[in-house]
């Protein structure tokens, strides 16, 4: 029997990889694996909690590569603890069309990658919130959830804005279970960090509640006791690793040179000399092989003695954690939001859509005990906390309503972290017109086709006085242009419900409510027997007889469309309003279904209080649009409609034109 | 002659003018104002230099109020210290459309607002901007610039993540006269800011390079004493303030109450008692306001020895200093950029537009000294340094470069705050992915209607093995949805210089440039006397007689439409290409030349590697569209092209297939 290999000649199987497979596609980031391989080794061989026979354990530890650039580490250590999907032909086609291995970690493409990650700042905001759904799990399921979270992070992350608001969140929240692995390598792509740095972060980490601590990033046992140490800590962990970008390639190495490119193949032969690894490209010995293996498979035992705990659980409880782990819904839901719908329309509610909102969310959280709200420091204007929620403090994770903070990038972040943990459904709340620093997470989100639903309220100039620093008038536009993204504008109660209903069932798809500050009238006064917004858009009032006017409004604007239905109406115009509540599902539907919505009056126009963008592929570049060409303005809301133009009368006006110019 | 007023006496005059207008409005925010008076009134008596008589100076103090919803204070200020515009009569009309007291302080629309603040975190780094500013104009003009930057911040400014960008950028590059005054007052919306906050703010700004001290924010001697402090330092410096907010409130102070709406009329005359200021709403005794117009022209003899240095320079230096500050080009500037253009006309050049933009900014750099470029850590990516730059360093400000570090918000936000300050054009750069981290700045520039440039490059799939993280689908339409801004996206190295020359014309509008990774032919073969880029789109070839196709593109994708052009010609379908370098010029330009670049060929197809909104305005929502659907994919760029199928061949298939359907 030979000696087990070392850390280093582990680690080193890493490094040949990374560069051999960087090598070959001639395009990738070599140096961040190469720099934090021993770090890593330590993790994967000595501390995480996991098994890599079964890599979707609900308590497993989380491992997140948040500098995702380095996706050849995690390919690596995929490959090397024995995942079946991750083999080395795969490794041979790293960054190819098709492949399991594109240039930044992809989850829902690759097995075994937690999140996807790449934009900086990234992972780092989804590790606070793998590390709060534990805990919030953990209160709930105190045998069944115990895990930690570690995430990789680099230079970039902790310069990205969102870190401090992630470290923030997690310090203050206590999240003692989470681990950052800084790769303290002192390089970026500019040059060395110096160029633009100089921030202390062992002590920036520490003024925000962390412990935090220096080490060598290439002493194994410096990297294990300090991993040791972090266990039964009562608040989270930055361990600085100084590393060496592109340790072992002798030219190149301690450079930018190493970072976002192929090494050459001088500079792999030098680096293959240096770090005594004689094996040909992708090939790893069997000692080192051998030992990888054992290592993946190392948390066996403790997954077999948790699955013993959790067939233990009373068959209910575990009945419905599972349909939770699911995504799927009670089978009480349906009936329920029924329920509150017959209400709805036994005695119709003019209310703000934010208000409607919140009843409909108090009917959705008493079905969901999975369901985690919160708000960007906008709680009592959002209304997303519920009287039957209670609210999450440091230590007391047993609640189900999350103060933010005044931190919209890293909620998001953290919340696309609640929802790839699994068990948690995740909503989060603030202005539509915040949704700006919302995007990166949002667009991540949509992107791995997670279920997030972000509650966007103030949709419009109808927030008023406030002005046009936080009157949304591109948002709707803008996040409709983001790929699987479900953006709801409801026009009502009913609509707000169906919005809840459809965002709720959406598992690939994230959802954004957009919601009214102020009220409106109740339009929808009769069951349809079936969600109308599914459709994404539908009519609302039929014209008496062959229609010369078709109206398309979303949220606050239907009403207006409506009462411009009446005035048309009365003057002897044919007129008909169709609501528009979600482009993404009416662009999903049939072709026969949406010319039959859209329909061929020779009128049509457009209503929303945003600008026209999107709005030609419904009513055509030559139908008529009452909206917003501008930003808005502080003021009263319903002057600032007026002094916009966009009321009941423009949109008559608008008619009368149009219908002189098609006559 | 009765003595002078206290600082808390003049205080008042704040608080009670703030509480006044948010009760006649019934809308607003007292409680920072009422908070922070002590402050403001220390800093506008004693320390700030400025003269009210002449608020454009431009070596005056900057005064920010980063926390906007404050505005009352600054509204305030401004009235009592004597602006003509100011008066009190627009303070009685605070919120309402088409005062000059919009609900958050608004650059352009309010004289002596220097920067739009309200979404959080803004104000900071503008500052962050106006400070180096002015640094960069000192290396260059010693005897005119040395004046300071005072931003007032809340707790919400300091849990944006911007703020940790910021405060990272202003403490590398020991911007010393850079003054935080934090309104310490432990409350939020929510209520207290324990609710999800336990920074310690001290602590983490000297972790960050600045000097930190916290002091009792209504102790007139101990506010005064720590500005004095800060005189000289070689810092940034933040001097944390406790106060109360809505302090003389006696009831609601100190609570969230006082935080977003007005007082009530009980609580308002509680507080006149409780401040001892038994005058009417809305009016200011004599002594008062006679100290306070005191104060608002102590700058007045250091602002004429200013002007005596001023017409003491040479007159060539003074003139071309004024033009700066004007924002005017150099008269060499068209024939340098005409001679740059001569010469691609001379020796077409094949080559990606971030590097044909690179030999364009040279042009530009050389003809404007007041150009300070830099990128977020992606320099040898975007090519925005140029050979005839100087890097800008910590303590050496005579450069045109800033590595901005990983802080692609923080860089934005400065930028804004370079641009106000007058005598610089800033232009920043990163990837057009990464515009979405830009995005609220970005706003800020169009609402504010300023002059920066953001090169935002890597603009689609051409990206290619950096996988979906990196390719921008949603981004072109998402800043296109944006009001006044240029969104570019040349063509070729024609269009890139034409871009630029628009851009630095743009005084009123900030631009956005989106170049390509990918290398393109140069199209633009013959120089058609004048700037096409300028109308947004044009017939870039025309068809042989009556066009049956007109093919539509922009960046990348115009040389694709060139292609098939060539294969439909030779196959008898007449074919012409329009360019759409920049939608929002088109959209500027008179119907009849829209009409007739749109055309009238019965099929109209959109080309662009991104998603399809925006376009319908322009080939019909029945047009034709080759471009992606879907977010993109790691791979060679071509392979990606191919695999999405953005080929010219596609272009052709495609055009058979609607002349089929148009037949």
């Amino acid at each position: 029997m030979t000696d087990a290999p070392t850390i280093r000649r582990m680690a080193n199987a890493i490094r040949a990889l990374s560069m051999d497979a960087v090598e070959k596609a001639n395009s990738g980031h070599p140096g961040m694996p190469m720099g934090m391989a021993d770090v890593a080794t330590v993790l994967f061989t000595k501390v995480l909690k996991y098994d890599a026979t079964d890599p979707h354990w609900i308590d497993r530890d989380r491992f997140i590569l948040s500098a995702g650039h380095g996706s050849m580490l995690l390919y690596s250590l995929l490959h090397l603890t024995g995942s079946k999907e991750m083999t080395i032909d795969q490794l041979k086609n790293f960054r190819q069309v098709g492949s399991k291995t594109p240039g930044h970690p992809e989850r829902g493409h690759t097995e075994s990658v937690e999140t996807t990650t790449g934009p900086l700042g990234a992972g780092i905001s989804n590790s606070v919130g793998l590390a709060l759904a534990e805990r919030i799990l953990a209160a709930e399921y105190p045998t069944l959830f115990d895990h930690r979270t570690f995430a990789i992070c680099s230079d970039g992350d902790l310069m990205e804005g969102v870190s401090q608001e992630a470290i923030a969140i997690a310090g203050h929240y206590k999240l003692s279970k989470l681990v950052f692995l800084y790769d303290d390598n002192g390089i970026s792509i500019d040059g060395h960090t110096s160029l633009s740095d100089s921030v202390d972060q062992i002590a920036r980490f520490k003024a925000c509640g962390w412990n935090a601590v220096e080490i060598d990033g290439h002493d194994d046992e410096a990297i294990e006791a300090a991993l040791r140490a972090t266990e039964g800590s009562d608040k989270p962990t930055l361990i600085a690793c100084k590393t060496i970008i592109g340790f072992g390639a002798p030219n190149k190495g301690g450079t930018e040179k190493v970072h976002g490119s192929a090494l050459g193949a001088d500079e792999v032969a030098a680096a293959r000399k240096e770090l005594d690894w004689p094996y040909p490209a992708f090939e790893v010995p069997g000692d080192v092989k051998s030992a990888w293996e054992q290592a993946g498979s190392r948390g066996a035992d403790q997954r077999k003695e948790w699955e013993s705990r959790y067939a233990a659980l009373d068959a209910g409880v575990r009945e419905d954690l599972e349909r939770r782990l699911k995504g799927g819904l009670p089978k009480t839901f349906g009936k329920a939001m029924a329920d509150y719908k017959a209400k709805l329309y036994a005695e119709p509610k003019e209310m703000a859509t934010r208000k409607a909102g919140e009843a409909a969310l108090t009917v959705v959280r008493s079905e969901l005990p999975e369901l985690v709200s919160g708000s960007a420091d906008l709680t009592p204007s959002n209304n997303t906390l519920t009287k039957n929620m209670k609210v999450i403090t440091p230590g007391d994770y047993g609640g189900s309503f999350m103060h933010w903070g005044i931190r919209e990038h890293g909620m998001c972040g953290a919340i696309n972290g609640m929802a790839i943990h699994g068990g948690i459904l995740p909503v989060g709340s603030t202005f539509l017109v915040f949704s700006d620093y919302c995007r990166p997470p949002l667009r991540l989100a949509a992107l791995m086709k997670i279920r997030v639903i972000q509650v966007f309220t103030h949709d419009s100039i109808g927030v008023g006085e406030d002005g046009p620093t936080h009157q949304p008038v591109e948002h709707l536009a803008s996040l409709r242009a983001i790929p699987n993204l479900n953006v709801f504008r409801p026009a009502d109660t009913i609509e707000t419900a169906e919005a809840w209903e459809i965002a709720v069932a959406s598992l690939e798809r994230p959802s954004v409510l957009a919601l009214t500050r102020q009220n409106l009238p109740q339009l929808r006064l009769k069951d349809a027997g079936e969600n109308l917004t599914a459709k994404g858009a539908y009519e609302l009032a039929g014209a008496d007889g062959v229609a010369e006017v078709s109206l398309f409004a979303s949220g606050s604007e239907v009403s207006l469309a409506v009462e411009a239905k009446k005035v048309l109406d009365a003057a002897g115009v044919k007129t008909r309003v169709v609501s528009v509540p979600c482009f993404e599902l009416f662009f999903d539907q049939p072709g026969s279904y949406r010319a039959e919505t859209i329909g061929t009056a020779p009128v049509k126009i457009a209503i929303e209080a945003a600008i026209r963008q999107g709005w030609d592929a419904i009513v055509g570049s030559s139908g008529g649009f009452v909206g917003m060409h501008s930003f808005g303005e502080s003021g009263p809301a319903g002057e600032v409609y007026k002094k916009f133009g966009i009321t009941a009368d423009a949109v008559v006006e608008l008619v009368k034109s149009l219908r002189g110019t098609a006559a």
